[in-house]
């Protein structure tokens, strides 16, 4: 029967980490929420598309073109933070512990699922950092995985030639984390990179 | 910030077992999804609120009235199936073990909640067993729990005057279920309704 509840539950289906059930429960919800919830969430849903690209400068998802980071005259230009993707430049902001601007791969290279450095916003980055934009440092900001590391590494090298410093977030232990629960990896990196104090 | 993006988080957290993390997941998942697949969840969700009602004659969402389960004069019209939420017809209807019709209160008696008898739909059950409709048996099929029997117990007392068996679904271990990991009270209840054999 594809009646609109099944379409519904279809539809909903084919969001991570949402199965059949999930799906009912998430439906039925719908269904017996106010006709304005169903209205807002769908308009929502509709505009998330319609009006967000990505900013012609930096990737990040914006509305405005160039968007709001790259528009503030208070944050620091000559720093630039290179990350994955616009969910890792929220995370930084959250955090708000940096106020430079920041780069969006949108991707990392991975040879195995046929990422390679043209699928991902490396040209502009170097264009960004060759330009006379008083661009002094790039940070790499992938995560420390193994497509994370590669892509590093690959940035690296492409960005030596260039008048930039190139460095890499740190890695070890996180804070307020139990050592009795971190894993091996985590820790031998830890040990790798300790300083003298 | 009122963002597309945010405004969509918003709405997502709204939805049962959906924090912030999970929305941010899901609004992602959406922005980066083909514009095709916005379009139709959006469309699915204004939809479901718009098309679905209740049947008029047994309370199933249903687009037309009466509902397809009414309308089926291949099922058995002497069984009526009394069971709490829409959810619950389909469960049933999933297992195809009944052939018979159903009737949906919307809810159980809850006096804690504030839920009373005229909250639920019993006036139009017993009008349906009063009236010359041929029903011979009314099965309360609402869940075992303190709600679910106090409304079952309602109904066969509001029920027993008329011409109708009053039953009630059966209550122990589920099949393929683990004694083991069964609760005491279910035991409780699987070794008092025990049957010879």
């Amino acid at each position: 029967m594809a009646d609109p509840l099944t379409r519904l539950v279809q539809q909903l289906c084919k969001l991570p980490g949402v199965g059949e059930r999930t799906a009912f429960r998430l439906a039925f919800h719908i269904l017996r929420a106010p006709e304005s919830y169903a209205t807002q969430l769908a308009d929502a849903i509709t505009q998330v598309k319609q009006r967000l690209r990505n900013c012609g400068v930096c990737g990040m998802l914006t509305e405005d073109e160039p968007c709001s980071i790259c528009r503030d005259q208070r944050r620091d230009g000559t720093i630039v933070m290179v990350v994955a993707a616009p969910q890792d430049v929220l995370a930084f902001e959250r955090g708000g512990a940096y106020r430079g601007r920041y780069h969006v791969l949108h991707g990392l290279l991975s040879p195995l699922d046929g990422v390679g450095p043209d699928d991902l916003k490396i040209g502009a980055l170097i264009t960004r950092c060759e330009a006379q934009s008083g661009i002094k440092e790039v940070i790499l900001a992938t995560s420390p995985s193994v497509e994370g590391d590669a892509t590093a590494l690959y940035l690296a090298q492409l960005l030596k030639p260039l008048a930039v410093t190139v460095s890499r977030i740190a890695t070890g232990v996180p804070i307020g984390g139990e050592l009795e629960y971190a894993d091996g990896v985590t820790l031998h990196r830890a040990i790798e990179e300790r300083r003298n104090v």
